[in-house]
Formats: C-alpha cells, structure tokens, sequence
C-alpha cells in the first residue's frame, strides 16, 4: 500500500477550459486552445492580471468539471492504496470554501481528513504526488508523476501520465 | 536547520477559556476551570452536542487570544528554522476563512506558503510536531513534542513544553 497525494485544479478538477472562455470572454479576445499548449495562459494574454482576477471569486473554483475517469479510478484506488487530495489552495485563500464544497460534492468518498490545503508542498509526507505542476515536485520526500496539461506538454524528466485511465495503470496492474 | 509545524488551537490561539465561557453562558451551567483539568470539555459537559455546536460557527474562531509569548517565539525560531502552521481545519470546514484570517492579522510574517490545512497529521512532512493533541503524532514522521493544555496534563511519554519560552530554550538555545 503506497500513499498517493492528489492535486485538483487540472488533475481532478479541469481549470483550463473555462479559464481560457472566461478570458475571451471578458477581454475580447481569441486565444485557441491550440496556442495555449505549452505554455500558461497569462503567458499568452493581453495581461497577467485580467487573467489572475478570476481566481479572486470564490465562485469560479465552484462549478469546475470533473476530470474525465478521475472519480471512478480515485475509488479503486482507495481499496489498495491511502489516498490523499492535496491542493495549494494558500495560493487562492478565497477559494477554501468553493474547494471544499466541490470535493464534497464530486468526491464524497474522500473523508475530510485526507484533504490537504497547503501552499508549499514540500510538507506533504507521501510516496507519490500526482501533480501538473512540477515545481511541487522540487523538495517533496515522495515521487513526483507528472500528469500531463496543457502547459506541460513539453516538460521532461518525470514519471508521466496522460490521463486517469494511465494512473490507474500505473498503480493498479 | 528543522523543520517545525505548529498546531492552532490551544497552542498559538487560546480557544479553550472562551470555548467554557460561552458554554457557561449559554447553558446556565457553572463549569470551572479546575473541573476541566485532565479533561475534554464535552467529557465533563451536559451535553457533547451543546459543547461542539460553538465549531460550527465561523465567527468563533476569528477572535480568538493569541497564546502568550507564542508571537515573539515564533518569529525568533523563523531565523534558524523552517516554520509551517499545521491545523486540523477539515474537522471544521466553516472555520477555514475565520483561520486564516486569524493567522494574517496575528501572524503576518508567516507566509501563505507555510500554512497548511489538514485532517489527518501523519500527512505533514516535518521533524517536530508541536502540538496539545497526542493523536496527532501517532503516525507522524517526526518527533512529537506536546504543548500543555488544561486536557493533557496527566499524558505522560512524550517530550512537553509547558508554554512558548520552553519552546524557544528547546530549539534556540
């Protein structure tokens, strides 16, 4: 039995898509999906901060869409191994309730004591961290599996998975 | 250089003289605070219930004392090591807002970074626990060292710290 941590925003909960509508949106603009790759959107927007702001209503972490299979797979995994959600919502101190609310609602089989909000996820003590971001990965204890998104589709050096169907590959065969 | 993550209530934040005043009040009862000693408070109220309903109020964690000494210390043990505030949040999910904003007005010169709200302690990555709940360090990777509060006076075997100028001659001396 390993201890698995989970990230949300883009592993189990999908951000992106309703990020980047959002910013077309309101600003006027065109971004496509396709530039998107490779990069992250307030690198390719008008301006950073139109594209921050959204992350200041508490509302917007609400109504997120659940990662394809992620419900499905994070419950078979639960059977073999100890799983832990573990999310760098210090950065969005706005966002807590909406986070909570929304793993309550789409992952009610998580128990609340295995749900982490932090900021620096160095302090998190796990075997695995499944995570988009690769700067989580830096001085945590565990290994890091890089799940991939739109902004890291050219990173290399980590353990790398597509999407669920390939984590539930990865610790479930 | 260690790392140390410090629990919240009844070790930075002074919940426990509040937490009997209101129940004194509220349920015409004349608990004092020599009967608490050795106890949990809802192990010597009328009832568990009338105890705990005060956790479901945001609002009751946001004026909380800060624990004496607890602010100087803090910031001294800043400058030779790595601090987290470690809080079991998720036993109340209406208190994450009141929480933190707790900790920015009274902690300002811990950053967001360090922060982390929790269920399960053994997630946290750290070599110290200093906190007042001996569950807390069952699982826990590193050394639990325990913050006297009115409830765990006669818990023996761990390492303990009587109040915040024993913790500052544990690590700064």
């Amino acid at each position: 039995m390993a201890r698995i941590a989970i990230d949300m925003d883009e592993v189990v909960a999908e951000l992106a898509l309703k990020h980047l509508e959002y910013y077309n949106r309101d600003n006027e603009d065109q971004l496509s999906w396709s530039e998107l790759q490779g990069k992250k959107l307030w690198e390719v927007a008008k301006s950073k901060e139109k594209v921050l702001e959204y992350f200041l209503d508490p509302g917007f972490f609400r109504d997120l869409q659940v990662m394809q299979d992620s419900q499905e797979v994070i419950q078979e995994l639960q059977r073999h191994h100890e799983i832990f959600i573990a999310t760098a919502a210090m950065e969005v101190p706005a966002s807590f309730s909406a986070k909570y609310e929304w793993l309550k609602e789409h992952f009610p089989f998580i128990p609340d004591k295995n749900i982490v909000f932090c900021g620096d996820k160095s302090i998190i003590h796990a075997d695995y961290l499944i995570d988009d971001n690769i700067r989580h990965f830096e001085n945590f204890c565990g290994e890091g599996i890089l799940f991939t998104a739109f902004h890291n589709i050219h990173i290399e050096g980590y353990k790398r998975v597509q999407n669920w169907k390939e984590v539930a590959e990865l610790f479930l065969s």
